[in-house]
Protein backbone atom coordinates (compact mmCIF):
# COMPACT_ATOMS: atom_id res chain seq x y z
CA UNK A 1 0.00 0.00 0.00
CA UNK A 2 1.06 3.53 -0.58
CA UNK A 3 1.48 6.00 2.70
CA UNK A 4 1.97 9.35 3.21
CA UNK A 5 3.58 10.33 6.26
CA UNK A 6 3.86 14.09 7.54
CA UNK A 7 6.47 14.95 10.37
CA UNK A 8 9.35 13.08 9.90
CA UNK A 9 9.99 13.58 14.27
CA UNK A 10 10.38 10.11 16.08
CA UNK A 11 6.97 8.44 15.73
CA UNK A 12 7.11 9.57 12.37
CA UNK A 13 10.71 8.28 11.12
CA UNK A 14 9.91 4.67 13.19
CA UNK A 15 6.19 4.58 11.25
CA UNK A 16 8.26 5.30 7.81
CA UNK A 17 10.48 2.83 8.82
CA UNK A 18 8.73 -0.23 9.69
CA UNK A 19 6.12 -0.01 7.04
CA UNK A 20 8.97 0.54 4.45
CA UNK A 21 10.53 -2.35 5.83
CA UNK A 22 7.01 -4.42 5.70
CA UNK A 23 7.26 -3.64 1.57
CA UNK A 24 5.20 -0.87 1.63
CA UNK A 25 5.52 2.69 -0.19
CA UNK A 26 6.44 5.16 1.94
CA UNK A 27 6.92 8.87 1.22
CA UNK A 28 7.47 11.01 4.45
CA UNK A 29 7.12 15.18 4.44
CA UNK A 30 9.09 17.45 6.35
CA UNK A 31 9.75 21.20 6.67
CA UNK A 32 13.41 20.19 7.81
CA UNK A 33 15.91 18.02 5.63
CA UNK A 34 17.80 17.01 8.72
CA UNK A 35 15.16 15.29 10.13
CA UNK A 36 14.95 12.69 7.17
CA UNK A 37 18.80 11.55 9.28
CA UNK A 38 16.12 10.36 11.57
CA UNK A 39 15.28 7.15 8.86
CA UNK A 40 18.00 4.54 8.39
CA UNK A 41 20.07 3.97 5.58
CA UNK A 42 18.26 1.49 4.65
CA UNK A 43 15.07 3.33 3.82
CA UNK A 44 13.81 3.08 0.24
CA UNK A 45 11.30 5.43 0.34
CA UNK A 46 10.89 8.94 -0.70
CA UNK A 47 11.19 11.90 1.51
CA UNK A 48 9.86 15.60 0.20
CA UNK A 49 11.16 18.56 1.99
CA UNK A 50 7.83 21.19 2.18
CA UNK A 51 4.79 21.52 4.51
CA UNK A 52 2.33 18.84 4.88
CA UNK A 53 -0.33 21.09 4.53
CA UNK A 54 0.22 22.65 1.09
CA UNK A 55 -1.49 20.64 -1.58
CA UNK A 56 2.03 20.40 -4.11
CA UNK A 57 3.84 19.30 -1.23
CA UNK A 58 1.52 16.54 -1.00
CA UNK A 59 0.85 15.88 -4.60
CA UNK A 60 4.64 15.55 -4.78
CA UNK A 61 4.83 13.08 -2.09
CA UNK A 62 1.70 11.16 -4.07
CA UNK A 63 -1.10 11.39 -2.07
CA UNK A 64 -3.53 11.31 -5.09
CA UNK A 65 -2.56 7.41 -4.79
CA UNK A 66 -2.07 7.00 -1.32
CA UNK A 67 -4.69 4.26 0.70
CA UNK A 68 -3.27 6.05 3.85
CA UNK A 69 -1.80 9.17 5.33
CA UNK A 70 -0.66 9.86 9.06
CA UNK A 71 -0.05 13.29 10.25
CA UNK A 72 2.65 13.24 13.12
CA UNK A 73 4.39 16.65 13.20
CA UNK A 74 4.67 18.73 16.43
CA UNK A 75 2.11 20.77 15.59
CA UNK A 76 -1.59 19.65 16.87
CA UNK A 77 -3.26 22.54 14.59
CA UNK A 78 -0.23 21.50 11.71
CA UNK A 79 -1.83 17.79 12.24
CA UNK A 80 -5.38 18.17 11.93
CA UNK A 81 -5.05 20.94 9.41
CA UNK A 82 -3.21 18.33 7.09
CA UNK A 83 -6.16 15.39 8.17
CA UNK A 84 -8.53 17.34 6.88
CA UNK A 85 -6.70 18.36 3.32
CA UNK A 86 -5.80 14.32 3.14
CA UNK A 87 -9.43 13.33 3.96
CA UNK A 88 -11.79 15.69 2.26
CA UNK A 89 -9.70 17.20 -1.10
CA UNK A 90 -7.11 13.74 -1.50
CA UNK A 91 -10.12 11.04 -0.55
CA UNK A 92 -7.43 9.62 1.32
CA UNK A 93 -9.13 6.11 2.87
CA UNK A 94 -7.61 5.61 6.06
CA UNK A 95 -5.99 9.33 7.79
CA UNK A 96 -4.43 9.03 11.10
CA UNK A 97 -4.00 12.32 12.81
CA UNK A 98 -1.74 12.94 16.29
CA UNK A 99 -3.05 15.54 18.61
CA UNK A 100 -1.16 15.70 22.20
CA UNK A 101 -4.20 18.16 23.60
CA UNK A 102 -6.73 15.62 25.02
CA UNK A 103 -9.65 18.07 24.73
CA UNK A 104 -9.27 18.74 21.21
CA UNK A 105 -8.29 15.09 20.37
CA UNK A 106 -11.83 14.15 21.59
CA UNK A 107 -13.16 16.82 19.61
CA UNK A 108 -12.11 15.83 16.48
CA UNK A 109 -12.34 12.03 17.24
CA UNK A 110 -15.96 12.63 17.88
CA UNK A 111 -15.69 14.76 14.39
CA UNK A 112 -14.87 10.86 12.80
CA UNK A 113 -10.81 11.77 12.67
CA UNK A 114 -8.63 8.74 13.68
CA UNK A 115 -6.86 9.98 16.27
CA UNK A 116 -4.01 9.21 18.45
CA UNK A 117 -3.18 11.02 21.90
CA UNK A 118 0.33 10.71 23.30
CA UNK A 119 -1.15 12.94 26.61
CA UNK A 120 -3.57 10.69 27.41
CA UNK A 121 -1.71 7.51 26.49
CA UNK A 122 1.08 7.75 28.34
CA UNK A 123 -0.42 9.27 31.54
CA UNK A 124 -2.66 6.48 31.82
CA UNK A 125 0.08 4.35 31.78
CA UNK A 126 2.29 6.26 34.04
CA UNK A 127 -0.73 5.98 36.57
CA UNK A 128 -1.63 2.03 35.82
CA UNK A 129 2.10 1.83 37.09
CA UNK A 130 1.82 4.42 39.88
CA UNK A 131 -1.42 2.78 41.01
CA UNK A 132 -1.13 -0.82 40.56
CA UNK A 133 2.02 -0.67 42.38
CA UNK A 134 0.48 1.05 45.58
CA UNK A 135 -2.25 -2.22 45.47
CA UNK A 136 0.22 -4.65 45.52
CA UNK A 137 2.36 -3.27 48.73
CA UNK A 138 -1.18 -2.22 50.10
CA UNK A 139 -0.89 1.63 49.92
CA UNK A 140 -4.76 2.01 48.60
CA UNK A 141 -5.96 5.00 49.82
CA UNK A 142 -8.13 7.21 48.09
CA UNK A 143 -8.40 4.73 44.69
CA UNK A 144 -11.39 2.40 45.27
CA UNK A 145 -13.49 5.61 46.51
CA UNK B 1 0.13 7.81 49.08
CA UNK B 2 2.33 10.31 48.49
CA UNK B 3 3.76 11.00 45.08
CA UNK B 4 6.90 13.25 43.62
CA UNK B 5 6.69 14.14 39.81
CA UNK B 6 9.54 15.73 38.05
CA UNK B 7 8.25 17.42 35.05
CA UNK B 8 5.55 19.63 35.08
CA UNK B 9 4.54 19.19 30.78
CA UNK B 10 1.76 18.05 29.66
CA UNK B 11 1.76 14.14 30.62
CA UNK B 12 3.12 15.39 34.51
CA UNK B 13 0.30 18.30 34.89
CA UNK B 14 -2.37 15.04 33.55
CA UNK B 15 -0.93 12.74 36.32
CA UNK B 16 -0.60 15.18 38.81
CA UNK B 17 -4.31 16.20 38.45
CA UNK B 18 -5.55 12.57 38.44
CA UNK B 19 -3.58 11.71 41.50
CA UNK B 20 -4.48 14.64 43.37
CA UNK B 21 -8.26 14.44 42.46
CA UNK B 22 -8.11 10.97 43.58
CA UNK B 23 -7.02 12.03 47.20
CA UNK B 24 -3.23 11.36 46.81
CA UNK B 25 -0.42 13.60 48.02
CA UNK B 26 0.93 15.23 45.32
CA UNK B 27 4.05 17.74 44.90
CA UNK B 28 5.72 18.22 41.39
CA UNK B 29 8.92 19.93 40.54
CA UNK B 30 9.91 21.82 37.51
CA UNK B 31 12.90 24.03 36.29
CA UNK B 32 10.16 26.73 35.19
CA UNK B 33 7.56 28.23 37.34
CA UNK B 34 4.81 29.36 34.01
CA UNK B 35 4.84 24.99 33.92
CA UNK B 36 2.56 25.26 36.57
CA UNK B 37 0.03 26.61 35.06
CA UNK B 38 -0.99 23.32 33.30
CA UNK B 39 -1.97 22.30 36.47
CA UNK B 40 -5.92 23.32 37.33
CA UNK B 41 -6.72 25.85 39.69
CA UNK B 42 -8.30 22.59 41.71
CA UNK B 43 -4.81 21.26 42.63
CA UNK B 44 -3.83 20.83 46.22
CA UNK B 45 -0.99 19.31 45.61
CA UNK B 46 2.46 21.62 46.19
CA UNK B 47 4.55 22.91 43.45
CA UNK B 48 8.62 22.98 43.93
CA UNK B 49 10.91 24.98 41.23
CA UNK B 50 14.22 23.47 40.62
CA UNK B 51 15.53 20.75 38.70
CA UNK B 52 14.42 16.90 39.69
CA UNK B 53 18.30 15.84 40.22
CA UNK B 54 18.87 18.16 43.13
CA UNK B 55 18.78 16.26 46.45
CA UNK B 56 17.89 19.23 48.06
CA UNK B 57 14.77 20.10 45.67
CA UNK B 58 13.61 16.47 46.18
CA UNK B 59 13.60 16.32 49.63
CA UNK B 60 11.97 20.07 49.50
CA UNK B 61 9.26 18.03 47.06
CA UNK B 62 8.58 15.51 50.39
CA UNK B 63 10.48 12.43 48.57
CA UNK B 64 12.22 11.03 51.75
CA UNK B 65 8.09 9.97 52.44
CA UNK B 66 6.99 9.31 48.84
CA UNK B 67 5.61 6.11 47.94
CA UNK B 68 5.98 6.88 44.40
CA UNK B 69 7.94 8.80 42.15
CA UNK B 70 7.48 10.18 38.57
CA UNK B 71 9.91 11.68 36.08
CA UNK B 72 8.95 12.50 33.11
CA UNK B 73 10.68 15.93 32.22
CA UNK B 74 11.15 16.17 28.30
CA UNK B 75 15.05 15.17 28.79
CA UNK B 76 15.65 11.45 28.47
CA UNK B 77 18.57 11.24 30.52
CA UNK B 78 17.09 14.08 32.84
CA UNK B 79 14.19 11.77 33.72
CA UNK B 80 16.67 7.86 33.80
CA UNK B 81 19.24 10.47 36.20
CA UNK B 82 16.51 11.73 38.35
CA UNK B 83 14.65 8.24 38.79
CA UNK B 84 18.30 6.43 39.33
CA UNK B 85 18.33 9.43 42.31
CA UNK B 86 14.96 8.46 43.60
CA UNK B 87 15.29 4.43 43.50
CA UNK B 88 19.01 4.21 44.92
CA UNK B 89 19.61 7.55 46.81
CA UNK B 90 15.61 7.77 48.32
CA UNK B 91 14.95 3.97 48.13
CA UNK B 92 11.18 5.02 46.69
CA UNK B 93 9.37 1.83 46.00
CA UNK B 94 7.92 2.36 43.04
CA UNK B 95 9.95 4.83 40.60
CA UNK B 96 8.63 5.10 36.81
CA UNK B 97 11.07 7.31 33.80
CA UNK B 98 9.61 8.35 30.15
CA UNK B 99 12.32 7.36 27.92
CA UNK B 100 11.19 8.55 24.17
CA UNK B 101 14.32 6.86 23.02
CA UNK B 102 13.11 3.06 22.29
CA UNK B 103 16.50 1.62 22.47
CA UNK B 104 17.76 3.11 25.68
CA UNK B 105 14.06 2.49 27.12
CA UNK B 106 14.93 -0.99 26.34
CA UNK B 107 18.73 -1.20 28.24
CA UNK B 108 17.05 0.85 31.23
CA UNK B 109 13.89 -1.78 31.22
CA UNK B 110 16.21 -4.38 31.49
CA UNK B 111 18.40 -2.83 33.78
CA UNK B 112 15.21 -3.09 36.15
CA UNK B 113 13.39 0.41 35.89
CA UNK B 114 10.04 0.77 35.09
CA UNK B 115 9.68 3.11 32.42
CA UNK B 116 7.15 3.97 29.79
CA UNK B 117 8.11 4.94 25.90
CA UNK B 118 5.98 7.63 23.88
CA UNK B 119 7.68 6.74 20.86
CA UNK B 120 7.21 3.15 20.61
CA UNK B 121 3.95 3.17 21.97
CA UNK B 122 2.23 6.18 19.91
CA UNK B 123 4.34 4.62 16.55
CA UNK B 124 2.19 0.90 17.04
CA UNK B 125 -1.09 2.83 17.35
CA UNK B 126 -0.30 4.66 14.71
CA UNK B 127 0.71 1.43 12.74
CA UNK B 128 -2.52 -0.62 13.86
CA UNK B 129 -4.54 2.21 12.39
CA UNK B 130 -2.90 1.74 9.20
CA UNK B 131 -2.72 -1.67 9.20
CA UNK B 132 -6.23 -2.18 10.18
CA UNK B 133 -7.71 -0.63 7.67
CA UNK B 134 -5.78 -1.57 4.93
CA UNK B 135 -6.90 -5.36 6.03
CA UNK B 136 -10.36 -4.35 6.26
CA UNK B 137 -10.06 -3.03 3.11
CA UNK B 138 -8.41 -6.12 1.24
CA UNK B 139 -5.06 -3.79 0.40
CA UNK B 140 -2.71 -6.35 2.68
CA UNK B 141 0.17 -7.04 0.08
CA UNK B 142 3.18 -7.17 2.01
CA UNK B 143 1.60 -7.55 5.54
CA UNK B 144 1.64 -11.19 5.76
CA UNK B 145 4.89 -11.75 4.03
Amino acid sequence: MKVVIVGCGRVGARVAMLLDHAGHDVSVVDTESRAFRRLAASFSGNTVIGTGIDEDILRAAGIENADAFVAVTNGDNRNIMAAQVARHIFNVETVVCRIYDPVREDAYRRLGLVTVCPTATIAAQVLEHVLSAASGSGVTEGLEG
